[in-house]
């Protein structure tokens, strides 16, 4: 059994997928070792995955937006032959603890979100090619891509069998996505997960569950020239990729890690851990060819990859730590400095893509299910797309003043426009838009105060931090919350979060990691469906799971 | 302990609240008596509520729109002393099942809804006037009214110390309508529901927690003046109050129910139950005067009550059964006359408030965790309202053609106006809407077909039904997916359909039965709750809950 999960990987060490590049074109073939497993105990039948296949794709996906910004449509397909994917694996899945399961299932959301993104945020297209069973997770991979391709042949359906087979829902977006992306009809959304087999050929396309079926001698053809068709229409920005090279990284026993920017101190007894973000250790480029130059080096790229890694790792690493801390330390205007050449850059395929990632990232802070505070210290650096962490956590202490001892700048926090636009939660909206849902003028407000140094008694005034504390209170006053939080239930702290973060509008992202993944959680653990004459555990045994048939 | 749950009740028989009635004002005040609980095993101290309490609340409710419609503004406080409601109680809910919980929960979620309903529908408005305690699910019932006034005291306070206290949410619409309703700041919504003791006096103002915060001295003056002033800017409808009597129900042992419009026969084997609803017994009323003097015992009424108190005894006293068909048999002209003429009447305050109670009907069917199947059978009137039940249903079977031996006339569906309009889902949608979310252009074109008697090819072509099976096949194709859908967990089922059913934009209500609702059943399964040695076992004893700290 892996003792580590890492999250970090490159196409050299791939076990499940490979990619055929063809000019704008990329043919991405999912081929799933069986014996490739993350953890001992099953084996990845029919490209069924676990967390390990999604690692590898989380990082396909991300390199084809930054070493392949040349591709403006990519087509997934299977590598196998009489299966596209049979979806996440059932032992796996049965074997796996609670909290493993459900942080799987985030990232495996969080990865099939990154589809779309790559659409709406770069014009790179994700089409689904399937030949094959795709089934369960397998056709949830096929949703997350923006057209879906169908041979007809015999054997060919898609399918979301979870219900009638495993007692558990298409959780990684699939009911969300036959809703609400696919628009299908309800009551046939009804009959078509109640199905085992799936449905194939004709009634696929006519229930909108796929884009086009072609017939299977013209299968290929047809996927190579639509290919060709969106990648003509694709207005991407283009250019020659940079090379995401290994993170700089050095991890302790104790989960604390090390990175070039980014320190991560873990706690296992008080359960925190506190991600130090370190402002810029570079001057903002001087033109394009000078941030393309730096490739992955450049400060805004680098803290974004090892920001992210951190946050990875903790989520599913570190199970126990309830509660995570952010601090920065830096110059602000040196974080303006970088973060203004990219927004005026933004034509430009990387500055665009750095700042798409950097709105990535901190989606995830904004779904990571622990408590999250930022501490606005002196000497920090909480100015533009990093003042963002103030309204991503769930509250905010800033020092108040000068701290005897400490000679560093009293804090600040100033606003950019990055805070008005190019990072939205997944509400659709800013963060400073869902803060002030009830006042959407003191957002129209805080507009005139970019680039303003506020310092705790402004910031407090203008409502962007929750507490100020002076030198004499600071330390007492975060040690007592701390130690309560970390008192509290997880549980009831997950689902308090997860209620409070998102306010406003939903959209499809939201109803994802909200209303399918909170009725998921429920589900899976239920014995209904892991207890042990559950559905999944008995999967394959050729008895169905005993049911309490009580409804609740 | 109680064997059935009678969701009947009448002013004569309440023992936890009375209403003082002062011309457009209505004084209603909960005075819960301990010794009244649903069940043995608890006593319901500090206005502490059970399901039994929430039965008489929403009774009220109901009784002060269709027997007193001059209440303009209803004022919603405490019979006690010190305390306003100190939320459900505590032990019941760790005594009660998972099932009776969560089901408790919709209830009162629902009956929480009408308070809001009764503005938004017919301008009666409720002020929450908050002296004592108001704790949890007692700050939930003032955060459903429209308007909450706390007095300035020492004691007085409103608190969500769900989290804290019991490790689990305040999940009866507490955290929607904080970040939602209220617009509270998510930072202080965090700290908020972080503290046991709650927030009081001017904070609980300036945080949006309350609309007003009044001196002890002027607080009952003050409450008179707000509810005079309020009743003096409404334009509610107003009139003579009808009486709704006790209805008119025979409860067999096996749990079927014979109403004078409604049936409901039970098959506990094959769990399911069957809903007949019959088609008017009398001509569409003449005029006003008519419809008045008909009063409980005209047809639509007469049908709504019947119908929902079918669907809350189900729900509440029928656990098992995991499939609710819905039949109807009547004249459809006879119905779309009924509902002519409602429609054309709505500035009448009964002619609004039948609508209006249709609607909270329909939506208490949509919310329903049954699978829901309509049967359209020859002799049917799935006419106007009758026919949302076709797009409330999960699915829908339709007779096609003439069966042998049955001389009903063929099974038809007719569409009125009401079907584009008054009867909105929770997502502010109609359920034409929401079906066709992929054609709006299709939701349109019906509108042309208003009126036209539809037989099964045209209804299948029109995309309102989802299987016509002809004389032949009609039986076992009915029997086959029944016996399937019962065979299926129960929990998977629920989650699908709570899915599946709500496509398209969010509302706090749909939030409430998605979002919180989902986190909140999740949480009442999770030892760290509900376990022997979880918060709420151990409420009471001075011993904090034993958490598993795996975060989820």
């Amino acid at each position: 059994m892996t003792s580590h999960i890492d999250f970090q990987t490159d196409p050299s060490r791939y076990r499940h997928w490979r990619v055929d590049y063809d000019g704008d074109v990329a043919n991405l073939y999912m081929d799933v070792d069986e014996n490739g497993g993350l953890f001992d105990g099953y084996q990845l039948k029919l490209n069924s995955y676990d967390l390990g296949v999604d690692i590898e794709l989380a990082d396909v996906v991300q390199r084809m937006r930054f070493e392949h910004p040349e591709v403006k449509v990519v087509v997934m397909r299977s590598g196998k032959d009489k299966v596209f994917c049979a979806g996440a694996n059932i032992r796996m899945l049965g074997g796996a603890s609670h909290a493993h399961k459900v942080n799987f299932c985030k990232f495996t959301n969080e990865t099939r979100n990154t589809f779309e993104a790559a659409e709406a945020d770069s014009g790179q297209k994700y089409i689904a090619a399937v030949k094959g069973a795709c089934a369960g997770g397998g056709y949830e991979l096929a949703l997350a891509c923006n057209h879906i391709m169908l041979t007809d042949d015999s054997s060919s359906a898609v399918s979301l069998p979870e219900v009638p087979l495993l007692a558990v829902l298409p959780g990684t977006g699939g009911l969300t996505r036959v809703t609400d992306k696919r628009k299908v009809r309800r009551d046939l959304a009804d009959v078509f997960c109640s199905l085992e087999e799936g449905v194939k050929g004709k009634r696929a396309k006519d229930w909108r569950l796929v884009d086009e079926v072609i017939a299977n001698s013209k299968f290929d053809d047809t996927v190579a020239a639509r290919a060709k068709e969106f990648a003509a229409a694709s207005g991407k920005a283009t250019g020659k990729g940079i090379a995401l090279n290994p993170l700089n990284r050095v991890i302790a026993e104790d989960g604390s890690v090390q990175y070039s920017l980014v320190e991560v101190a873990v706690d296992r007894e008080a359960r925190k851990a506190t991600i130090t973000l370190n402002g810029p250790d570079q001057p903002a480029p001087e033109s394009l060819e000078a941030l393309h130059a730096q490739g992955d080096q450049g400060w805004m790229l680098r803290l974004a990859r090892e920001f992210d890694d951190a946050i990875l790792h903790l989520r599913l690493n570190e199970m126990e730590l309830g509660l995570v801390a952010f601090r920065t330390q830096g110059d602000p205007q040196a974080v303006l400095a970088h973060e203004a050449f990219l927004l005026a850059h933004r034509g430009d395929w990387l500055a665009n893509e750095i700042l798409a990632y950097w709105k990535r990232v901190l989606k995830r802070v904004d779904v990571t299910s622990r408590s999250l505070v930022t501490l606005v210290e002196n000497g920090s650096c909480y100015a533009g797309f990093l003042a963002e962490l103030l309204w991503a956590a769930d509250r905010s202490y800033m020092m108040d003043g000068e701290f005897e001892g400490d000679n560093r700048p009293v804090a600040s926090v100033t606003l950019s426009a990055g805070n008005f636009g190019p990072f939205p939660m997944g509400n659709d909206l800013t963060r400073l838009q869902t803060r002030f849902l009830a006042e959407p003028e003191a957002v129209e407000a805080l507009k005139a105060r970019i680039g303003e140094d506020m310092d705790s008694e402004a910031a407090m005034e203008a409502g962007l931090i929750t507490y100020a504390f002076d030198d004499i209170d600071w330390e007492d006053e975060i040690r007592i919350f701390m130690e309560e939080r970390a008192s509290f239930s997880p549980d009831a702290m997950t689902g308090m979060e997860a209620n409070l973060r998102f306010a406003g509008p939903e959209t499809m992202e939201t109803r994802i990691f909200g209303r399918l993944t909170a009725w998921q959680n429920w589900i899976f653990i239920r014995p209904n469906a892991t207890g042990k004459d559950g559905a999944l555990q008995r999967y394959g045994s050729g008895v169905r799971g005993d049911y309490n048939m009580q409804r609740v």
